[in-house]
C-alpha cells in the first residue's frame, strides 16, 4: 500500500507577477553593469553593491541568532565580512594582493573576539555569539567575494570576461530556481526533505537541474562561445547540485531559528522574501563556479 | 573611601611542580624538533603533532558547544581544521600553494554545511550548531596553521629559521605566562578583568609583559641574532597583549559554557589543564608574530 499523492498546491499568481517584476527591474540593471564590466568604474560599483548587500545580510543573520537568545554583533561581522569582500576586489586589482585571506582572517578574528571583550557589555553568551558573528561574516563575505573575484576576472580572449561569469551564474542559479518554482508546482508530489524544506519535492529538484542545465547551454550559446558542451553540462549540474544544497542549508537555519523568511520585517526584496532567501543558492554556487573556471579553464 | 585590597591568594606549590615538571618534558622534545627543524621529516613530524593536537582541540571545543545543548560536529570540524593546517603545510612546501586557503575554507564549508544535511539527524539547533563547529575549526585550524607556516620559514641567512620563530613564540608567550602567574600571586591585589576571569590582576598582566619583553631579549642574544632591540621591544610588547587578550577571550567562552577546564573530563596535560587553556594564548600570538615577520622582516 502506497500512501495517496499529496494535493498539489495552488500556482501563487500574485507573488509570482511581483517576484518576476522585481527580477525584470534587477536584470535591467544588472545586464547594463556587465555590459560594462571591463571599467574599473564598473568594478568598484559592483563590489559597493556587494558590500551593501553583505552588509544587510549580516543584518538579517544577526536578527536570526538574537532571536534564538544570542548576540552576536552586527559591526563586528560586518567589518568582518568586509575584510574578506574587500580581499577579493583588491586580489583581482592586484595579483600580488595586499590584503591576503590569511590577513583579512585574521583582522576578522581581531574585530570578532577582542571586539566582544571591549565592547560587549553581556558575555553570558559569548561562545555562540561569537561563533554566529563569524558565520555570518564567512557566509556573505566568502560567498559573495566570490562573486567579486568572478567579476574581476580576465584573461580569456573575449572582452569582459568578468561580466559573462557573472551573467552564467545569476542566470543558471534563477533558471533552475525558476524552473523548480514551476516544475515543483505543477507537478511535484514526492517530498525531497520533509524535515527541512516541506514544499520542496523531487520533482522540482530535477526541474531545477532541467533549469540550470537550459542556462548553461543558452550561455554557452551566447555569453561564453569558448566553453564546450562538456563545459556546460559539468558547470550547470555543479551549480544546480550545489546551489540546491545550499538553500537547503539556509532553510534548516531558519528553521532551526524558527524563522520563516530570513527578512524578519527589515527591507524586504518585494516577492522575494529576505535577502538572504535570495543569495542562499549563489552564495555556494559562486565559489563552485570560481573553482571550475580556475582549475579546468586555468582562469586567475 | 577604598575597598580594602583583596586577600592575596596562597601559591599553589604542587600545581606549581607538576606543571614544571610537564614543561619540562614538552621542552625537550620540542628543543630535539626545533634543533632538527631543517630536515623534512622534523616538518612533517611538527605538522602531525599540530594535527593531532587540531583533533584534541576540537574534541574539547565540541564538549564545549554540546554542554550548552547545541550539536557542533568532530568530524566535520576535525576535517575543516585539517583542510586548513594542510594549507599552511603545503604553502610551506610549495609557495605555488596547491591548497589555496579560499579552496580549504570552502570545502570546509561544505564538509560543516553538506555533511549537517546528509549526516545530522537532529537540525533543530543546526544554525549555532554550525556556527560552534565553524569557530572550532577556524580557532585551531588556524591558531595552529600559523605555527606550522612559522616552523616552515626559510629565508633567513641563518640556518633553520622555522624552528628559531617557534622557539621565540613559545618562549615569549610561556616566559610571559610563568611572570604574571609569579607576579600576579605575590603581588596582585587590583582586578583586570572581574567578569570574565577573577583571579586576573593588573599587576599580573604587567608582569607578564615584562615575561614577553625578557624572553624577546633572550631570543634576541640566542636564537634570532639579527633582531634588532626594536624588533626584540615590538614583537615581545605584540605577543603579549594579544596573548593575554585570546586569554581572555577563551576565558569568556569557558565561563560562557559554565565549563572551569576546557578539557571536561577527556585527556589532560598534567598541570596545565585541558589543551585549549594552554595553548589560548599561542592561538592568537601565532598570527601576530607570523604578520610581524612577514611585513616587517619581508619573510615568506
Amino acid at each position: 500500500m502506497t500512501p495517496p499523492p499529496a494535493p498539489r498546491p495552488p500556482l501563487d499568481r500574485k507573488n509570482l507577477a511581483l517576484r518576476l517584476g522585481t527580477a525584470f527591474v534587477f536584470a535591467i540593471f544588472f545586464l547594463t553593469l556587465l555590459y560594462l564590466g571591463d571599467q574599473p568604474w564598473a568594478q568598484v560599483t559592483f563590489c559597493l553593491l556587494l558590500g551593501g548587500a553583505l552588509v544587510m545580510g549580516v543584518a538579517e543573520f544577526t536578527r536570526m541568532g538574537r532571536k534564538l537568545g544570542h548576540r552576536p554583533s552586527l559591526a563586528a561581522g560586518a567589518l568582518a565580512g568586509l575584510a574578506i569582500l574587500l580581499h577579493f576586489f583588491l586580489l583581482g586589482l592586484h595579483p600580488t594582493d595586499p590584503l591576503p585571506l590569511w590577513l583579512a582572517l585574521t583582522l576578522a578574528g581581531a574585530a570578532i573576539h577582542f571586539g566582544a571583550l571591549f565592547f560587549e557589555r553581556d558575555l553570558d553568551s559569548a561562545l555562540t555569539s561569537q561563533a554566529l558573528t563569524w558565520l555570518g561574516a564567512l557566509y556573505l563575505g566568502l560567498g559573495l567575494g566570490f562573486q567579486v573575484k568572478l567579476f574581476m576576472f580576465t584573461g580569456s580572449a573575449l572582452a569582459n570576461t568578468g561580466g559573462r561569469l557573472i551573467l552564467a551564474l545569476y542566470l543558471i542559479v534563477w533558471m533552475g530556481d525558476s524552473a523548480a518554482y514551476f516544475v515543483g508546482s505543477l507537478l511535484g508530489r514526492h517530498k525531497l526533505a520533509p524535515r527541512v524544506s516541506p514544499k520542496k519535492t523531487w520533482e522540482g529538484a530535477l526541474g531545477n537541474l532541467g533549469g540550470n542545465l537550459a542556462a548553461a547551454f543558452l550561455i554557452k550559446a551566447t555569453a561564453c562561445p569558448q566553453w564546450t558542451a562538456v563545459d556546460a553540462a559539468a558547470i550547470g549540474l555543479l551549480l544546480g547540485t550545489v546551489g540546491q544544497l545550499g538553500d537547503l542549508v539556509e532553510s534548516t537555519w531558519k528553521r532551526s531559528a524558527h524563522v520563516k523568511d530570513s527578512n524578519m520585517g527589515g527591507i524586504a526584496i518585494p516577492g522575494h522574501g529576505g535577502l538572504l532567501d535570495r543569495i542562499d543558492s549563489l552564495v555556494f554556487a559562486a565559489p563552485a563556479l570560481y573553482a571550475y573556471v580556475h582549475f579546468v579553464h586555468g582562469l586567475n
